[in-house]
C-alpha cells in the first residue's frame, strides 16, 4: 500500500529454484486492488503430502476453518491464495465463498475438494466476491509453471513493502532436495501458532504425519518467535507441502519425524522459516529498525519466551527504539510486568555489546556515547539476563513509528 | 513535556474543598524539570487510617517496597511524593534514598519512618538524588496548608498535560464526610492492582481493615478497567487515607468494610476512583479520542474484561480510532485473540448506538455515514456482545496517534 520498500528489506533476493512436482500462476482479480496480482494457484500434479498451523484465534477465517477440516485427508493437489479480502467474520458468506473456491479448483485441476487449500488475506469483515478468480482456475491452472515463487509472493502481499521468498536444499538418505518458502505479513503479527500466510514446499518424500511434526516443531523459535504490533490474526497460516518429487532420484520415502535421515532436512526447513519469520518483521508496518531481544537466566525456556514478547511488545519500548534511545527503564519495565519471576536486583541488560544495566541499577561503565552508536543501527540486539536460572529464548520485533500508526489509520478507508 | 493540554481533559476543574486532618506542601527540587513544583508533601496531624494498592509487576520501584512494608503498621503521618525520577531499577542507591526521605519527613512532621509513605514517578533507572527535597521537608511542613489540592495535583505531573483532582461527600450514619483525590498518569498505563500514583483522602473515621477491602473493590472498575498504552508502571500506587476528622461532627467510627454505614460512602469513592481513573485516560499520551469498550454476553465478568483489555490495548485497534476508521474487523480480531471463548457466528458489535456487525458478518443495515459520524465524535463507545452468557465488563482507553510515538521516542534523552 505505502510506495517505499521498508529499510529493511533484504538488499538481494535468492535466485529461487524451480522445485519438482509443483507449478504455479498468477492473476489479477481485482478484488481490492487495482493493476497488481491478488490470486495464486499452486498446483501439485500428484498429491503432495500436506501440513500446517493455523491462527489460535478464537474467531479464525473461513479459510482457516476450511483448511483445518481438510488436514486431516493428508494429501494436497491444489492451494488458491487471494489478497485483498481475509474472508474472515464473513459468516455464511464465508463458507460459500470458500465452497465455491474448493469446487472451482478442484474442477480446474481434476481433483477432489479435500485436497484443496485455501488461504485469504486482507480486509476483515467484507464478504469475499470469489466468483471474480473462481472462474479463472482452470486458465491458470494450464498455463501454471514452476519457475514462479517470487511472482507468487508478490501475489499474496497486502501491507507488504517487498515479496519474501527462501530456499534452502538438504540432503535426505545421500540424496539432494530443496525446499522453497514464500510469506506474507506486515500488520497484525503476533503468532501464536503460524502468522498470516505462508507456503513452503519441498520435493522431498516425507510423509504427512513426519511433515506435521517438523513444522509443529520448527514453528515455535521462527514465526512464532516475531511480533510486529501484538495483534493476532484471524487468518495466520503456514503449511508445508512435500512433493515427493526427489523419490526419482532415489530419495526412499521417510515415514516418521523422528528418522535420523531428516536431520540435515530439520535443520535446513527451520533455518528456512526463520528466514521468512525475519522477513516478516524487517517488513513491519513502518519499521525503520529489527529488535532481536534474547533473554537468558529465565526459570524456564517458555519464561524466557514469555518475557521476551513482553519486551518485544511493549509499544514504549518499541517507541523508545524508534527514538534511539537506549530506555533500559523500559526493559525493566516490560521484564516486570510478564508476570514471570525476576529479580530487580540481579537484572543486567545489554544492548549491543554494551552492558547498560547490571546488579538493578545502571552500569558503572555505562557509557552514553558508546550506546547511542549502537541505537543508531539498523539492526540492535537486546540482551536480558534475568539471574535466576538457565532458560532462554530469542524473540524479534521491529520499531513502532508514527509511519505505523498512519499505515493504519487509514487502511481500511 | 508536551506544551498543548489534551483536548480530552476537563473543561472545568472541581473546587477542592480543604479537608479536614490533612495539609500539604510543594516544593520546586529540580529533580528533573526546571521551573515547576516536583515535590509534594502530605501531613496529617493525628495518624490517619491507611490503605494501598500496587503494582503488580515483578520489578516494582522502591518506594513501593518501601509503601508495602509499612502498610502493616496501619496508620499514616506524612506522604512525600517527587516527579522526575521513579527511583525504580536503583538497587541499593534507591533503598537509600527512600531511607533518606522516610528520616527526613518523620523529623519534619515528628513521627515514626513506619508512618511514612512514598511515592516517585518518572525515569526508571537513574539514581534518584533525594537530598534534594529531604533537606526541605521541615521547611514544607511548618507551611503546609489544607487548601491546596490543585498544586499538589500539579506537582506529581510528567508527561500529564493537566493536574487531575476529584472530590465527593458521603454521609456516615447521618454526618457529611468528604473525600478528596488526586492522580497523575499519562503513558506506561496498564494497571494490573492500581496505576501510577492516586492518592485519595477522606475525613471519614474508618478503620484501615475497612479503608483497604473498600480500596481494594473500589479499582477493579475504576483503574484497573483503563489502558492507555498496555505497558504497567514499575511504580503504580494507589492510595486512600481516613483522617477521621469527621469524628469531632459525631460520626462514629467504622470499623468493617461490610458495615452498612458505608454504603453511601463506597458509592462515593468508587465513583470518585473512576472519575481519576478517567482523567488519566482522557490525558493519555497523544490522545485525541478516549474509547469506552463494554462486552457483554461473555461467559464470565472477567473473561468479559479480558475481552474488553484485548480490543482496547489492540494498537490496530487504537489506531483505526484514531483514523476515524469504524473498523469492526479489528474488533473481532481482538476478540478472538484475547484467549476468551467467542463464537464468530454470535459477535454483535456497535458504535456507538449504530449496530455495525450481527451473526457474524456486516449489519444488513449498516450505513457508513452514520458509523463515520459516530467515529469524528470525541467520545466513542464500543459495544461488543459474545452472545454466549452474562458476563459484563466496561474498559477505557484511548486512540493510538502519531503524538504517541513522538512523546515516547524522545521522552528520556
Amino acid at each position: 500500500m505505502s510506495g517505499a520498500v521498508s529499510p529493511l528489506a533484504p538488499k538481494t533476493y535468492p535466485n529461487m529454484p524451480a522445485l519438482r512436482g509443483v507449478r504455479m500462476a498468477t492473476a489479477a482479480a481485482g478484488i481490492k486492488y487495482k493493476n497488481r496480482t491478488d490470486v495464486l494457484l499452486m498446483v501439485f500434479d500428484a498429491p503432495a503430502s500436506v501440513a500446517g498451523v493455523f491462527t489460535k484465534s478464537k474467531c479464525p477465517s473461513a479459510p482457516v476453518d476450511f483448511c483445518r477440516a481438510n488436514l486431516s485427508h493428508g494429501t494436497a493437489r491444489a492451494v488458491v491464495v487471494n489478497s485483498g479480502n481475509a474472508n474472515a467474520f464473513t459468516g455464511v458468506k464465508g463458507r460459500a465463498a470458500t465452497q465455491l473456491t474448493a469446487q472451482s479448483a478442484a474442477a480446474a485441476v481434476g481433483c477432489t475438494e479435500s485436497e484443496v487449500y485455501l488461504a485469504s488475506t486482507g480486509v476483515i469483515g467484507e464478504p469475499l466476491d470469489a466468483t471474480k478468480f473462481a472462474g479463472v482456475l482452470g486458465e491458470m491452472n494450464e498455463r501454471a509453471q514452476g519457475d514462479f515463487w517470487q511472482d507468487a509472493a508478490s501475489a499474496i502481499m497486502t501491507t507488504d513493502t517487498y515479496p519474501k521468498v527462501a530456499t534452502r536444499t538438504a540432503e535426505i538418505g545421500g540424496v539432494t532436495v530443496t525446499i522453497n518458502g514464500i510469506a506474507k505479513g506486515a500488520g497484525m503479527i503476533a503468532p501464536d501458532m503460524a502468522t498470516m500466510l505462508s507456503f513452503v514446499v519441498t520435493d522431498a518424500d516425507i510423509a504427512s504425519s513426519a511433515l506435521q511434526a517438523l513444522l509443529s516443531a520448527g514453528v515455535e523459535p521462527s514465526f512464532n518467535s516475531v511480533t510486529v504490533d501484538s495483534d493476532t490474526s484471524t487468518s495466520d497460516t503456514l503449511m508445508l507441502f512435500a512433493t515427493g518429487g526427489a523419490a526419482v532420484d532415489g530419495q526412499a520415502r521417510v515415514e516418521t519425524a523422528d528418522d535420523p535421515r531428516l536431520d540435515g532436512f530439520r535443520a535446513a526447513l527451520n533455518d528456512l522459516l526463520k528466514d521468512l519469520a525475519l522477513q516478516v518483521v524487517r517488513d513491519g508496518e513502518g519499521a525503520r529498525k529489527m529488535v532481536e531481544v534474547t533473554v537468558t537466566g529465565a526459570e524456564t525456556d517458555a519464561a524466557a519466551k514469555r518475557i521476551g514478547l513482553s519486551i518485544a511488545n511493549s509499544p514504549l519500548v518499541k517507541t523508545a527504539v524508534a527514538g534511539e534511545d537506549a530506555n533500559w527503564g523500559r526493559i525493566v519495565m516490560a521484564v516486570g510486568k510478564s508476570g514471570e519471576m525476576a529479580d530487580r536486583d540481579r537484572l543486567a541488560i545489554w544492548f549491543g555489546d554494551v552492558r547498560v544495566a547490571v546488579n538493578g541499577e545502571r552500569d558503572p561503565d555505562y557509557s552514553e556515547a558508546e550506546t547511542s552508536a549502537i541505537m543508531k543501527q539498523e539492526d540492535i540486539a537486546v540482551r536480558v539476563d534475568i539471574g535466576l536460572g538457565s532458560g532462554r529464548a530469542t524473540v524479534w520485533t521491529c520499531d513502532l513509528t508514527k509511519e505505523y500508526v498512519a499505515i493504519n489509520g487509514d487502511y481500511r478507508s
